[in-house]
């Protein structure tokens, strides 16, 4: 099943409705839509029907998956109904939302050619770890953005770059689990684009904290998550097209770290959550800094990935400068 | 005002709720109890009472912040009000909650002795950067422990450390402010301890991603928020004790980036949000790595910081021994 979430208009604000697509019908149904019709119909009252839907169907994603078995039993339960008229879109008429709200979001780096390109790029080793330890980073969950929507060009960049990627959705709470329990807490994959400043991104991580304004403005997710019993997880194609031009192709059969092992070891200690959201990592090859080219404003970005589909962005014009930080003098420091 | 949260046993689960304490009285107020009771007894039936007292003492201290003056306001009520006895209650009868349930959660590094201290421990020079931007890494927020609770040991390290740190609480809503605009942004100051694991420490952020599992384990925090009418922010005393033994001791008046940079740099483009938390970073000298000092499985770690109060938390022992990553073969990579 594919699922995802869009805007919706009512009377005192708007909704995020989650829907399920058939891409191939050019048909989205609005999930809680549906099954309010589906038991209205059926005899419930209009309070009780709504009651219902809604706690089955609510705006968050990770609230639904959160649920288990039950979200996606009713959600086939509605894909097989003859829906209400109104409870059904055209792909071209709905506003997409980020097909998930994560509660926290991480990027690894499961590709070895892109651990070859990057460090490469910088005239350094490989350090072991990344062999060692499937290694993450945390983005700023609250900056992901939907299909469609256009990437914000920090004040603070000139040098915004794409990052090909899929991302995988955790359907259960877990912790310490092994590879073997992890493989049954994927819940889907979808696709990641995980938007980066490489100027700042360069500043930054000398100071040993890893990446965060060069990767909190943006990251795109969607167009919507295919769901696991859909997909070959190892055997996904990914490309990636500038203004319709294809700059990088991969697939996930490149994994150095397996999806059961970034979830294993994500959720040692701190656990993994339902609707939590870990990027691969990039593609060998997928993004520009690794072809030595550069994206410009008003650049359309797909990203394509087999099974799924396409999610489609385009890059916004640079923010006028606002507010930088003054160096600060050392006072204690004797070698910087 | 002092202001927190509680566990509460209730009929079908325990709830969290927002307290407001009074610790020289001994009194811990349960906010949306003292609501209700004051509703009630001005006249309103037990429906509307619960329903205004539930809206305005939310479980969250985020969802509470996020309404603006309209919380402090009706909290500052309640302390005015005789509460009824079921509502208050001594410090030592509640399970403290961690303070708060930020939606994102970073840690900087303001204090130039610290950055002295722990690169000169690796025989590094300072990274020119530190002094250029307020940098910082993300935490998970999902791993916040409350006072009085016990650290989890993760089975992966042998070197749990502290850091004596203040955490800074951002009240409002806001994007690409300047210094100038984000001190009104701050709600109000908490006692901040990013327990972190050495050894993996030194080892993943080789990769230049960061701290992951080495910080992700546990940050505790609290016992409660002092709101900023009630404190000096730069001239806060700080300090640690291990098992009563003072080890460190620090003052927020060394801090080389002030909390309304950190706030304004952050806020670009990303934002800020009502509850996301800020820590300081850590004192100079604020944790046993930079003393050459190592904690023991059950060790009681308290920090103090003047206005706030003690945040008291025991080290667990450590965890059994489970799964951990295999270590690849490198295929394309020449230099390792």
């Amino acid at each position: 099943m594919k699922l995802g979430r869009i805007l919706r208009k009512s009377l005192d604000q708007s909704i995020p409705r989650l829907v399920a697509v058939l891409p191939e019908q050019d048909r989205v149904f609005d999930l809680a839509s549906v099954e309010y019709y589906r038991l209205l119909h059926s005899g419930a009252t209009p309070e009780a029907a709504l009651r219902l839907s809604a706690a089955l169907f609510p705006s968050s994603m990770s609230a639904a998956i959160a649920a288990g078995p039950a979200f996606l039993e009713a959600a086939r339960r509605c894909l097989a109904t003859t829906p209400d008229e109104q409870a059904v879109f055209s792909l071209q008429e709905v506003t997409w939302l980020p097909a998930l709200d994560p509660p926290v979001m991480r990027d690894c780096m499961s590709f070895e050619q892109h651990m070859v390109n990057s460090f490469g790029l910088e005239n350094k080793a490989i350090p072991a770890v990344c062999f060692e330890l499937p290694v993450s980073y945390k983005i700023n969950h609250l900056s992901i953005i939907a299909n469609e929507q256009e990437v914000p060009w920090p004040d603070y960049s000139q040098a915004v770059d794409y990052e090909l990627e899929v991302g995988f959705v955790v359907g259960r709470q877990g912790q310490n689990l092994t590879p073997e329990e992890a493989r049954s807490y994927l819940f889907g994959v979808t696709i990641f684009n995980d938007f980066s400043a490489r100027d700042i991104q360069r500043r930054e991580t000398a100071a040993g904290f890893g990446p965060s304004k060069s990767k909190d403005f943006a990251t795109a997710v969607g167009p919507w998550i295919t769901t696991t019993d859909e997909l070959d997880v190892y055997d996904l194609e990914m490309s990636a097209r500038i203004n319709g031009e294809e700059w990088s192709h991969g697939s996930t059969s490149a994994m150095l770290w397996k999806v059961e092992e970034l979830i294993a070891y994500i959720s040692k200690v701190e656990g993994v959550r339902p609707g939590e959201l870990i990027g691969s990592g990039t593609a060998g090859f997928g993004c520009g800094m690794e072809l030595r080219r550069k994206l410009q404003p008003g650049d359309l970005v797909e990203l394509e990935v087999g099974g799924i589909g396409i999610l489609r962005n385009r890059l916004g014009i640079p923010q006028a400068q606002g507010w930088m930080p003054t160096p600060r003098i050392p006072r204690l420091a004797q070698n910087v």
